[in-house]
């Protein structure tokens, strides 16, 4: 099943189901009206979706209309907990490498997450909005799984079985001001500004084979400006899946529904040698260049660039959507302007 | 005005508006039915919340029933954003010194900030549920602030009226497990249990002169197993006040309403010298001991212990109610015991 949320000026907007083809939707609102609701109590609610989406699918719902992803809000606009990991751990050696720094080996073992921002989440389709070029702007493409509750103390086993949901991530990053924020020891904070979302959430059936091991073995595809600068495969050298993550996010408390995680830029290891395999992050790119060079030659993101990230079955299929956005200058203090209520 | 959410089976629960002496509250649902909605639209149903208040502060409202903190959730019992400073640098600066670590001069300019999660909240007279001991267990006596919709780019200035509500908080910490968290550079995650929030959510002019400057001027008791351990003053060592915070919370993004911003750890210098001012959390008693002494004496709680912060105005009036419970062994991966729906 293929969900989505179209804006309606609410906080929360309108839940939907979308065809597979992701041409048709129907408005779901009379079986829940948004997406967390349905989360809240999935067990009720996941049946009645889904018997939707079948009578979507055979082209005999009633009032069904055309999708437009770009009326689409993030699946949740504003979710509960946005939990990000860092499971591609080839990124981070890279990282590492680039600076002259040793990984520590426990890295391999004990999975990296931070805790993100989660009360305001930008559409697939709506712009970046940031203050300055100078903060170091970058993409970072990733798919993301979303929970139903799950109990502290979860094992990496029973952790599979709460994954109701799967998304496209672009989890911007200002890189210029990750390394002294994070030399202060408390995390991210004002290094990650508000993260975008595909058009589409879907449940793990609709991935196939292509989801098995709690990863997803597809390439993601990575278009900046219109060029495609990437396509790393999201189930290779992903050490830690997304079960591991779970386990690892509901150590010492619970998860509840509709918390989102991460498992972070896709990096495969192959990309430092064959460069058609590329990036799904600048940084990465740049890291390649500085262990080559000395020094990077890729600029971050100007004001006007384009980012688009999406996903293909292996029959050519958009799984979830197109995020594709635009970086715009913002106005320092200027009134929130999106939907109020 | 003072507002609490009434457990009701739901996981937002049910909004209520409390007298001022906390004896008497009315279901505020025929005008917001969760904290959440009406901070959503404040402007639209603040005023209503304020003439319920009036009305049942003179006695005259329809359906008053006798309040109890026992039947309180947190006011927001999930939210959209937890993101707690560390704002009494004396506190940052004691632990440094317990391990021979010199603090940057730049944590005297710039605030330290880590996310929470925010998905699940502990009410004021829950158990805090964990799973071992050995983690460290320890309470932080905080004040915090709830916002409404605060813009990217808001300067110090022009945050102190996005300020609604105060609260107190208790941001359970899990000490044997943060160093090695914090050194593997992504700041807390599995450190940071879930957190604990007072009864009641007041509006500032509840504080009336004890709330100046964006800070709370009260003393913040502290009882642990019953014993008063501290009762450090919010107001006094408070290097960033909450506007400050604010500002910094949104330097890169906007906050959405709802969200909550933390102080930290009360925590007074004057602390060091003078035992009667005592700790808002043990891992700072232990910081003193350890600076004395060479080594700490103090352990920190074991299941059974408990712990309760309040605060009260001059004229005895407990302002949040009080926080007050008890540290209990869970069992590792049992079911969300908790509302479902």
């Amino acid at each position: 099943m293929k969900l989505a949320t179209l804006a309606d000026g609410s906080r929360d907007g309108q839940l939907a189901v979308v065809s597979r083809e992701g041409r048709q939707a129907v408005l779901a609102t009379r079986i829940a009206g948004t997406l967390q609701r349905a989360l809240d109590d999935w067990p009720f609610y996941a049946p009645q979706l889904a018997e939707l989406y079948d009578t979507l699918n055979a082209g005999a719902a009633r009032h069904a209309f055309a999708f437009d992803t770009k009326r689409c809000m993030a699946p949740l606009p504003r979710a509960h907990q946005w939990a990000d990991g860092s499971a591609y751990v080839n990124h981070v050696e890279l990282v590492r490498r680039a600076r002259n720094a040793v990984m520590p080996d426990s890295f391999w073992q004990d999975p990296l997450i931070y805790q993100g921002g989660s009360d305001d989440f930008i559409g697939p389709c709506e712009d970046i909005v940031l203050l300055y070029e100078a903060w170091g702007i970058d993409f970072e493409g990733e798919v993301a799984v979303v929970v139903d509750d799950v109990p502290m103390g979860t094992t990496p086993e029973a952790a599979m079985e709460h994954i109701v949901l799967l998304m496209l991530v672009n989890d911007v990053s200002l890189r210029n001001l990750i390394p002294d924020e994070l030399a202060k020891g408390f995390g991210f904070f004002q290094g990650k500004s508000a993260t975008s979302f595909s058009p589409l959430a879907v449940t793990p059936d609709e991935l196939g084979a292509a989801w098995h091991d709690g990863r997803v073995h597809l390439p993601l595809c990575v278009k900046w400006n219109g060029v495609r600068v990437g396509q790393p495969n999201a189930g290779v050298d992903m050490v830690f899946n997304f079960p591991r993550l779970i386990a690892h996010v509901t150590k010492t408390r619970n998860a509840r529904a509709g918390s989102i995680i991460g498992s972070g830029t896709i990096s495969n290891k192959a990309a430092n040698d064959d460069a058609s395999i590329g990036y799904a992050c600048i940084a990465e790119k740049r890291c390649i260049e500085t262990i080559a060079d000395g020094k990077p030659h890729t600029s971050f993101m100007k004001f006007g660039d384009t980012i688009e990230l999406e996903m293909f079955d292996s029959a050519g299929q958009s799984i979830f959507g197109a995020i594709s956005q635009r970086v715009v200058k913002g106005v320092p203090g200027r009134r929130v302007a999106k939907e109020s209520r």
